[in-house]
């Protein structure tokens, strides 16, 4: 599995960005390193206190200002094989200068789109070196194309859902009453450091940590009976992220809990099969937090449905009450309900879900039914 | 070793940003996820889309906007204990609109200083937010305060320059002809982790790759005669970094190597016996480069010789030119001086040094000679 896509890929989109920001009336992007510089351009850079910024006007040669030192490192990305002009720059020269002077002259009151990740000191110091600007966030123009995958970016998102697949497969026989959460999650970690390039996070919440939607792990031991929540995801060396969670349990659930999984994974499945193009994001949400308010589950699904995913863990679209953007084909993100009652345990299904032409693709495949061990 | 200090010293460090946010006349500090708001409040929150800031009024409350799922989370760390009102928000919440609202009234051109490493998206949605206000960037009162480093800190950079010490003690078994920077590499990191919380980087640069300064480590065969500059760095669980390089060969080098080695070692070594309370950083720069330029190896000194180093491995005060700030006790930095033969190969000696009442701390021991294996 290659790191990089055809340098093609990488120019149309660079081109789209170009024409979206003419579009929209932007004069120019800047972004920096992260998620929006490896979509444009395949450079993986990492972020440090020195500035590396595309350049890309919404007419004219595209650049990338970057330091003397990581001229090579850049020039053996995909930067090397791209139409982009390199601007080294030296130790003690001004890199805000340079990229203000790459623009040229710029109209009082043109809109500047700065990366949505960039450092606020960086966007500061090119507000100073661009001072007629006005500067927006980029995400009007990047988060509208990252949103639309390609189908080289499905096959990837399809890839990193086989992976985190193969981890959870593993789960069931590393959790036992009398291991810690920890214990737990650090084979997790080595399984998922194994099938992916990098790990990025594992929930493993026992018991009443389960009624926690953000609880990370704990010293705590699993006891008999506790429900667990393995919530999971890495990074493929594609740059494309997994996210999973499925809900075990040691020994039996009790009767009330196995009745309101039942609610759960029937509302997290119909919100997977309603995915389709035309349909809201608020009405993904709605189809889930539907169900679970019929069985009176409402006040204990506390967080949106949904987010999201490919070259972030997180990123649009949000499946979240209130955003009234139309599912489109390539659209990808997680449909994840929960339940979680305050002090005694919680439930939550998630899988990776695309947006087909005519219904959803589904990136993950393990069982969606409470795995009861032991 | 705990991940967190007393909280007294939070206390204290909140009261000292404050104070000098109020002496620079600045309104109000706003603090995203990373090293200032970890630095502040011990809190360790990863960045994500949804805002979490600490709102640090020049006079008055401080207060903590936080997503309602991570309340949790944020009372668990020093945070609970700490005199720190929590304004938590719902998925649908503004939580902008509330920052704003801790605030208060802002007169007309206050400065509101956020986060330096803020994600722009989130300045920008600020500065609608609080429209009257001058966004400046906090590092004039974070970096400030960061870099001068407390006792506590101090013991924790020795702690973490000990750890990388163990793992460049195991380094000369791992490398030998026939094997790939990508295998050693893998070993060096695996070793980082044991000794760290989290490997941050791992430089394994053989031969040719050596002399280019931000080289990782590839699948090139490392070859007998090679030069090898390793260069490594961790954190450790309360969140400090570590950062050393040494330089080992693959059997004797040339002649020639080693005497510009020897002009090298003796630079750094100079520049390390420099630091002291009164120098200033570009004084420290030129210490090294005045050594090597007296030996002709100017020209490949491509860098400046260091960066300050704590809960960021790269952060304030950096050692280069043009840098006229004076060194104070409690400043901890990287002494780092290499020279780089493009086509043939480099080499690099760095410490980590802190600058004491009278004289450099030292955070790392191991010898600095060429260490030359087999």
């Amino acid at each position: 599995m290659s790191s990089f896509f055809d340098p093609t890929e990488y120019s149309n989109r660079i081109s789209r960005a170009a024409s979206l920001a003419r579009e929209l009336g932007i004069r120019a992007l800047l972004i920096t390193p992260g998620p929006d510089l490896r979509y444009l351009t395949g450079y993986n850079a990492t972020g440090l206190e020195r500035l590396t910024c595309l350049v890309v006007p919404a007419e004219g040669a595209v650049n990338l200002v970057v330091p003397e030192l990581e001229v090579g490192t850049a020039l053996a990305s995909p930067v090397g094989a791209l139409d982009i002009g390199v601007e080294s720059w030296q130790e003690t020269d001004d890199p805000y200068a340079l990229t203000a002077r790459l623009l040229g002259p710029i109209t009082e009151g043109s809109k500047i789109a700065v990366d949505d990740r960039m450092w606020a000191v960086k966007a500061i110091k090119l507000r100073r070196a661009l001072p007629s600007a006005e500067q927006i966030a980029a995400g009007v123009v990047l988060s509208e194309l990252r949103m639309r995958k390609s189908p080289a970016e499905i096959e990837q998102l399809l890839f990193a859902g086989a992976a985190i697949d193969r981890v959870h497969a593993q789960v069931p026989q590393w959790l036992a009453p009398g291991r810690t959460e920890n214990e737990v999650a650090k084979e997790i970690a080595n399984a998922i450091g194994q099938e992916h390039e990098a790990v990025d996070f594992v929930i493993v919440a026992g018991g009443p940590n389960g009624a926690n939607p953000h609880h990370e792990a704990s010293d705590r031991v699993l006891a008999p009976g506790d429900v667990v929540v393995v919530d999971i995801g890495g990074t493929t060396a594609a740059g494309y992220c997994s996210d999973s969670t499925r809900t075990y349990a040691l020994g039996e659930p009790s009767e009330s809990f196995a009745a309101d999984y039942g609610v759960l994974e029937h509302a997290q499945a119909e919100a997977c099969r309603a995915v389709a193009p035309g349909m809201t994001c608020e009405e993904i949400d709605s189809v889930a937090r539907e169900i679970l308010a019929a069985s009176g589950l409402a006040e204990f699904f506390i967080h949106r449905t949904g987010h999201g995913i490919g070259l972030e863990t997180h990123e649009e679209p949000y499946i979240v009450a209130g955003n009234t953007r139309r599912l489109e084909p390539g659209m990808a993100f997680s449909v994840e309900p929960g339940f979680y009652r305050t002090g005694d345990a919680g439930a939550r299904i998630e899988d990776i879900v695309i947006c087909g032409t005519d219904g959803p693709i589904m990136c993950n495949s393990r069982p969606h039914e409470l795995r009861v061990i032991g």
